[in-house]
């Protein structure tokens, strides 16, 4: 590892504080990000290089990881650094996209000893502060294993899932569950608010049962004060269950639960909810509830 | 406590062991259940009497506890013992029924000083085997409290939720919350069987995120290996979500999530799956996911 040289593209809510424990830990070469402002902000606070594009990183680096926000974000930094790339280089990328995005970016590199790793991750910008991240990956786990102290630095857990594409099946599959536990916990505490049953002892008693789940034991107190300010945005969640479904299609297959969240989650977007946490959906809930059959 | 004589009506999978603990802590004084077989067996077992009729049990006990299976099971229990009951008598309903059930009990004795609480239990079959149940109370708290050292005999927490009817309604608000969550973890674990993903890493990296539930950790693996012998019935999540929308509808509420989900579980029913644990649900989305839209 000691010959490889890092790169990080992409300092938002999620790359900033990962690309920040891998500087701490003293293994990030230099940083690229669309706002250059806050690339050089990064560059002050760690002490590390900006770069004045993707290509210059990865002609600088061997390592190159990536967290953008989305498909064609990550396809554009991908364009941009495929001419700089040299032989033997690994890139990673940590963004949520469709798993065909991964494949066809490892297919494009399959001939120019370029390898690719498609590594989403989840655990929220809670866990890329404190280094706890889960990492699910796809790809060659030789690879993968190599990689294990620039990933301890950020994540608590890593997971090889297969060939590349399905560390992103893995997150969609992930993305599905959230979605739907989400809205099963909404339904439930705005009917919970309608029947008057004292918070705190409603949240203890659902939470120590079968009906307890992360995103009750997370978000349910907050919800009931509808303090949605903090967690993962509404509109990320519905540009993953479009991945979701995208992937569904691509294979053949129906998401009758996901089809019926996504319209939810589309009507909290539309009320001007989509930089909330996905708890706000219990504002569309406590509606819902007081519409008739 | 010492003068009161305790019985217990309903001996099926829940009240069976429930009462044992009560026989094996020297608290019961004798039992009642419809099938009488299974009232001389537990008696055997536990060295504990059995009663002729409801209504002997009452006389004869200050303290009558109940488990049975639903609304009219319980109401017939009621009507047997009102005419036996002595003054000053505490009668606790373990089973899930109606909101509406448990305040018309309670105000039917409201005049007799005959004393009713609601308490719902979760935590299922291991939960009561292991002594380790939740009751979700409603009515008097003076009374709940010196019911204590009864229920510590099954019970690891009890939760006073207000008045006669608010124990069963917080069991309701569970129960739209196991019913939704069961249908997005079996939604999801549909799409990754079809994603070809390993099941023990993927199992593992959605338990340790935001995607987390009690759910998934009991019943994701034995529902990937589609074992769906053991846990709670799909035909009585069917009969607890009818008793939600009842409720919501008493309250001029719509429940839209448990309405669909409902439509779900009434298939697997169909299916033949009535007495297989709720996480048989992947069997009706597996087929679900072929379906194209």
């Amino acid at each position: 590892m000691t010959n490889f040289k890092i790169g990080f593209i992409g300092l938002g809510a999620m790359g900033w504080p990962m690309a920040g424990h891998l500087a701490k830990a003293g293994l990030l070469n230099c940083v690229w990000n669309r706002s250059s402002q806050k690339a050089q902000q990064f560059a002050a606070e760690f002490d590390v290089e900006t770069t004045n594009s993707p290509a210059e990183l990865a002609k600088r680096c061997q390592l190159v990881l990536i967290c953008v926000a989305a498909d064609n974000d990550l396809l554009a930094v991908i364009d941009a650094i495929t001419p700089a790339l040299q032989a033997g280089s690994i890139v990673v990328d940590h963004s949520t996209v469709a798993p065909a995005t991964a494949q066809q970016i490892a297919n494009r590199w399959v001939n120019d000893n370029i390898e690719f790793l498609d590594a989403p991750i989840s655990g929220g910008v809670e866990g890329a502060k404190n280094g706890l991240l889960s990492i699910m990956a796809g790809g060659s786990n030789h690879t993968l294993q190599k990689l294990t102290p620039v990933f301890d630095c950020y994540a608590a857990r890593v997971s090889h899932m297969g060939e590349v594409g399905n560390g992103q099946a893995t997150k969609a599959v992930n993305q599905v569950l959230i979605a739907g536990v989400a809205e099963a916990v909404c339904e439930g505490l705005a009917l919970a608010e309608q029947l008057d049953l004292p918070h705190e002892a409603l949240l203890q008693v659902l939470q120590n049962g079968a009906a307890g789940s992360w995103f009750l034991d997370k978000r349910g107190a907050t919800m009931l004060a509808d303090d949605c300010d903090t967690g993962f945005k509404l509109e990320l969640l519905v540009k993953d269950l479009r991945i979701c479904r995208q992937m569904a299609s691509d294979n053949n297959l129906t998401l009758p639960g996901v089809n019926r969240t996504l319209q939810d989650y589309l009507q909290c977007l539309a009320a001007g909810d989509g930089a909330q946490d996905i708890s706000a959906l219990i504002r569309l809930k406590r509606e819902q509830l007081l519409i008739h059959d």
